[in-house]
């Protein structure tokens, strides 16, 4: 899927931020933070990510109903749910 | 728990890694890359992350258990347990 | 949705292995098997389980598309998306 | 690990509740329940499963812990540790 344009400054500022935790737990290792604490930061990046993931999933699932109904050819939704239920299970093991 | 310094320069490799996995990630935004490569990406930025709470909970886990050893009064390891295992759990539940 | 009846023996089946799976753990507390062994059956459990949710994740999302191309009325698919990303968040964060 | 026996009831109590749980799985299969439904009531099985494992975990902990001040060599305390850490990641990944 294509075009996921709408929020892309969204899912921006979600990155960076995210990008700054990531670096916020550097500093957190190099002082030697209590793991405990470090622990939670990392349950907090890994929700921050799977957030992004969730908004992403949304949209292709969207994008294959909508593409369904004008049924253009250009994409096969079928192999496109194939994929979408793949790219779930991923998460889900993760 | 102080003094996971031993492997320091590891856990600063992979978090290094991390944040350039982040960059990563805003470029394919960026570039409007497929969605479920996205995803995949996400996956496995949040595997790496979960090593890493991993490899600190190990830690922590081991220290308790020396610690319990020495009994020198300093920490308490029942409470550093239960500390443990709330932050597995919040790592169970993200 | 209505009607996952092809595979519904299917489910059955893996629903039956599973109560089956949970019995067993009743006798693993029973014996006092040693707790590593429960753990890894539970983890087993765990897993037929989200296989059970994919599985009708997948058929739901496809009614979805299909549904959209008929666009008879009778349902809403995008009220039907939303309702299975709330279910897939649910299944993430468990 | 043995002798988790002061809660065996309650795991038993736990473990029989979720029996229960997953042949109302079977009932909602067989009734062609909306499938949200089954999904939501999958999590929640799911959840008291991990309830089960977070608890046999902290046993597990505490018992190498405790056995660690004694040393009298029946158990490794390091082995025990590596086990449960293993279980932990299985348990994660899921």
């Amino acid at each position: 899927m294509r075009g996921y344009a709408i929020s892309k400054d969204d899912y921006q500022k979600r990155l960076r931020r995210i990008e700054g935790q990531v670096r916020g737990l550097q500093r957190m290792i190099d002082e030697e933070t209590y793991c405990v604490d470090v622990l939670t930061q990392i349950s907090s990046v890994t929700k921050a990510l799977q957030a992004v993931a969730l908004g992403l999933l949304d949209e292709h699932v969207r994008h294959c109903v909508t593409h369904a109904e004008g049924r253009d050819g250009a994409e096969d939704p079928d192999h496109m749910i194939n994929e979408a239920m793949q790219a779930f299970e991923r998460l889900l093991r993760t």
